[in-house]
């Protein structure tokens, strides 16, 4: 199995990418790495190994770059090496934690889309209190979607919780402001049975007070609102730890209390830790691209290869476009 | 100055909520309070008192009722006849604690739109790390908005901060999933032009992550996105309390931990009950309509009253007329 890799992308790239790519190699010896980026700047991290390719790159796509012009302009660069190599298939997948926005223009343009999927939809897999994690889509490829997108991310979502979450039958929520099937907007109002109709174990309408309890296995929603629903999780828990350390810091008593939860409580803002959980999915492309977090260390990079391997052994790919065909043998 | 009060509203009435009407009475000897209800429920905690009328009404709209069909059969509901006094000029403004959708369509259907308002918005205030707090619309009035809507949203909102909150030029944000203006679905890329435009501290695009900062004095968006956020806000907090409580009941040393905070982990808790900043205005009416959060103790009640009474004193509703009228003297 190949695999390729975007050498360049990310806060602590490459040394860390190359890391991860090297624990990766390490764990299965039937990986074979393509690593993409600049050799003089990965020179110093890089180690020989019989299973690891480099190829020299002499562009970087930058965070502040415009997604779609820099795919377009920059043909020589890391990331876009690294997609052009899965569509030329000289890798069956491949992982960056760059640009998020160019990563999903790289997977549309170069890796292409699966016939029958109208809009990739970019699907991490959040935290819950019991440590189960659910995925939630679209989470911004698109800002808009239509009902019919919506069933689609249903599908995608559920091949992936099933194959790769090893979850059977997994549940199917449609994130809504009530439970009552009547509620929403015209989006929800339309969607809603459709899902019912659609080859997923739909469970009806779920409310986001009760995402982070497990409600549902995968949750959909179109990219403008799950955009909106990761970021105030994210704010709220940041902001509720900042909160917590300021009580923490506010006297000497307090303080006596801190040492003694200290290990605790920094166990449990991992937890809420997205990153843990892997990379981000790109559903709906012709071959796996993994959006490996911006702040992605070794174990990171790691996990997200682990992942990609694992959505290419089960055929994520190929079963999507079977179900969205009709003739799914789920 | 005439107070209409729902005394069957909410989880804990009548018993609190006319315990806080009485709290009101006792602190602004000018105000005369007309108090609704099953005079049968309410007479073991009523006082004689010269500023307090009580109607007696045969009907209560319960929480499960369907809003507009409860207002539109029950005539002699409490919610129903407090809004009738309003329209009648019996009051000058009213507060309930009970069902949100029930007194949003009695604001609608009796009490009455100002006219150059398209839609009423549910705006709450909603807390901030730093306890300022902000105002938040639509959260769920309206599950659709188009980006006029919005507009008049922010200029509301604008005039509320201003008189009740005593905020000088209150910013504006639009709440979209990047700060760059193109950013976001159509109603932002369509919204933003017209708030800069618009009679408003307009700062641009803010994303949820940061609301809890204090990003802006005034957040708008459309009712579905609104109300998703507010309840993605509270159930990562209350996921997060929850964590937080295992963490300090796990074992002997944490318990000791927890015993040294309690009191400033609870202060942070009550920071974050947005019951705390009062209730949620119903903005656009011809008076003030205030919704008292569901779980109101006297204390709220008093404090929604009394943001009732600056609503009628700084004449926000007058001034949101002339200025949408455009002849605006804010």
């Amino acid at each position: 199995m190949k695999i390729a890799v975007d050498g360049m992308g990310g806060d602590n790239a490459p040394q860390e990418i190359i890391a991860g790519a090297l624990l990766a190699l390490d764990e299965y010896p039937d990986l074979e790495i393509r690593l993409y980026g600049r050799q003089e700047a990965m020179k110093p991290y890089l180690k020989e190994h019989d299973r690891l390719t480099i190829i020299d790159c002499t562009e970087v796509i930058e965070p502040e770059d415009d997604p779609v012009r820099s795919v377009k302009r920059k043909k020589d660069a890391s990331m876009v090496r690294m997609a052009q190599a899965v569509k030329d298939g000289e890798a069956d997948g491949c992982v960056s934690a760059g640009n998020t926005g160019a990563l999903m223009a790289a997977g549309l343009f170069v890796v292409g889309r699966i016939a029958g999927v109208d809009r990739p939809a970019l699907a991490p897999t959040l935290p819950t209190v019991d440590g189960k994690g659910f995925v939630m889509l679209d989470l911004g490829a698109n800002a808009e979607a239509r009902p019919e997108h919506l069933v689609q991310y249903a599908v995608m979502a559920s091949i992936y919780a099933e194959k790769v979450r090893g979850i059977s039958n997994p549940t199917v929520g449609l994130l809504n402001i009530g439970t009552e099937e009547k509620k929403g907007n015209e989006l929800t109002k339309a969607t809603y049975p459709l899902l019912r109709e659609a080859p997923v174990n739909f469970i009806g309408n779920v409310e986001s007070r009760e995402l982070l309890n497990g409600v549902a296995d995968v949750v959909v929603t179109d990219g403008f609102t799950g955009n909106i629903v990761l970021k105030t999780i994210e704010g709220t828990a940041m902001s509720l730890f900042s909160m917590i350390k300021d009580v923490f810091t506010s006297s000497a008593k307090t303080k006596i209390s801190a040492l003694l939860v200290k290990n605790e409580l920094s166990g449990l803002k991992s937890m809420l830790d997205y990153s843990e959980y892997g990379g981000a999915a790109l559903f709906g492309l012709k071959a796996p691209v993994i959006k490996a977090h911006g702040s992605s260390n070794a174990n990171a990079l790691f996990n997200a290869i682990r992942q990609t391997r694992t959505m290419i052994e089960s055929d994520v790919a190929g079963t999507i476009h079977r179900t969205l065909k009709g003739d799914a043998e789920k």
